[in-house]
């Protein structure tokens, strides 16, 4: 592997990009690097044919195959896309297709697990770099991509000590290129952060929106009817793809039962608020977390506009 | 009061419209009442001089003043639109300039309280009917409102039997020329589903980011930086208005603490499932949560654009 830190003028950053998973993130993979021009042939795996017959339909890679080992041989830079349970199955599969030199990657939303799954089956002279885009909707599939989906977010690099830093920089190189602002960080240090970022907040959705789905009929349709107070909030990101988040509770288990555990002692001294009827202290508390959302808007990972700016369009704000 | 239910052609519904605070509700009623011209006079009262300044730079009223009594005095429909804590100081206020015939309504996330503070103040021969519009964004004073706010959103009514029907159904006429769907419920069944459809996803929200927020300075810049995961959601709930939701809570006490009660024992078996690796739990409960969002967005209380239509119009969702 050579110094260089980009590729010549004109030319693909990779020669052979294997996406295994066409999902919302290997669909988005693949329109975004097709439109940057970043490689010169994609060729993407996946064990579903429905999901097959979608790639093929929206013309989303030059190959379309069942077998990742297919995908992968040859391919210069290799990102599984599929749900985190999964990798090390697909790893297996690969590696003794894995052409030297290659990169191969991730998307998942746990590392340390990832790393463990997949690195012990690479070939000697493969490099593994993981990485998290942390971006995505609440959709999932192949038609549920779009090319922009990782602009303006940030792509979280983990690799190993002992990693070739020229394939940590052909990595970063490629996410940049989708528009994102990549990160370095160790995989440990990535489960905590993400598990307050992103796994509990998940929890809680699926867990309170759990909590309706078990109400009675009559009292659920109610629930579902006046959702507009708030609870409709949490349906999003409780309607996220159910195998991979399975995966991922299974996979950064300890992470996500420390951050739990101080949600929920915070919730008891809440709850103990509440029911003492301490004004000052919720009020104090609110107005604390009131700051934490100008921070996001301020560092433009959020829209200002009111209510995600679900409504734009149909009024002006100001005007009577 | 006679029996009709609607007024003359051409003539607003009400002479004199009396809005006791003009925050985000109220100036959005506002706006709303003076486009369909359902008042002759609107007469805003607020205690801030800032928000009286600013009701009458955005001309949301024909009279502007601080004592709650001058707007009340002669009012055909008075709406306190102050947190719910404040409801029976106003009540007070403005009790002896109430004419006979006038009927005192509110815009309050909890019924039952607000029906104790306020009722026993009323003089006779004035009818209070509580009402919600189960509608709002994060933020808040006289300039967030906007007039199509209550479009396709539920007000529900609680009055309370003895109330007089024409009175009920001038309320009803009133929000429905807002643009909501009206739903008469008792206060107590009010304050239950709200609970868990308001309430609590906003204690949960707000907990959530609290812990956010007293995390050490380096990890919490983290959280904010990498948001996009989910947590950046329930931010934006988490910015409401501190006094309001204080009031909420100190005020729906019961319901709040039944709902979170359930809330709670089930994030405790979510947590066991973790915990003891149950991946076929954890996959059928995102699975059925997954349904309810279906729902909500069927009955049109939901945009159906993934990720809220955030980032509406930066690209095409299904073009490469």
């Amino acid at each position: 592997m050579t110094e260089r830190l980009g590729p010549p003028l004109g030319a693909p950053l990779f020669d052979r990009l294997a996406l295994i998973g066409v999902g919302l993130i290997g669909s988005s993979i693949a329109r975004a690097a097709r439109r940057k021009n970043l490689a010169r042939v994609i060729a993407i795996a996946d064990a579903a044919a429905e999901a097959r017959e979608r790639a093929v339909a929206l013309t989303l890679g030059d190959e379309v195959v069942a077998d990742p080992a297919e995908a992968a041989a040859g391919a210069d830079l290799v990102i599984l896309c599929v749900p985190v349970g999964a990798d090390a199955a697909v790893a297996r599969r690969i590696a003794p297709k894995l052409k030297a030199g290659a990169i191969v990657s991730d998307v998942g939303s746990v590392k340390g697990a990832v790393i463990a799954a997949v690195g012990p089956h690479l070939p000697k002279g493969v490099d593994l770099v993981p990485a998290h885009p942390v971006a995505g909707t609440e959709q999932s599939g192949p038609d549920a991509g779009f090319a922009t989906l990782f602009v303006n977010r940030w792509c979280i690099l983990t690799p190993t000590e002992g990693v070739d830093p020229a394939a940590v920089a052909k990595v970063r190189a490629f996410w940049e290129a989708l528009g994102s602002n990549v990160e370095v960080m160790n995989a440990a240090h990535h489960d905590l952060v993400l598990a307050i970022t992103s796994h509990v907040p998940h929890l809680i959705a699926y867990n309170i929106v759990g909590t309706a789905a078990d109400l009675e009929d009559s009292t659920r349709s109610e629930v579902i009817k006046f959702s507009a107070g708030g609870f409709r909030d949490f349906t999003r990101i409780a309607a996220s793809d159910p195998t991979m988040w399975r995966d991922v509770f299974l996979n950064n288990k300890g992470a996500v039962l420390e951050a739990l555990g101080r949600f929920s002692e915070d919730l008891t001294a809440l709850q103990r608020m509440i029911r003492r009827g301490d004004g000052d202290g919720l009020h104090a508390l609110f107005t604390r977390t009131r700051a934490i959302r100008r921070g996001i808007v301020e560092l433009g990972q959020e829209t200002a506009a009111p209510d995600f700016g679900r409504r734009k369009g149909e009024d002006d704000n100001g005007n009577a």
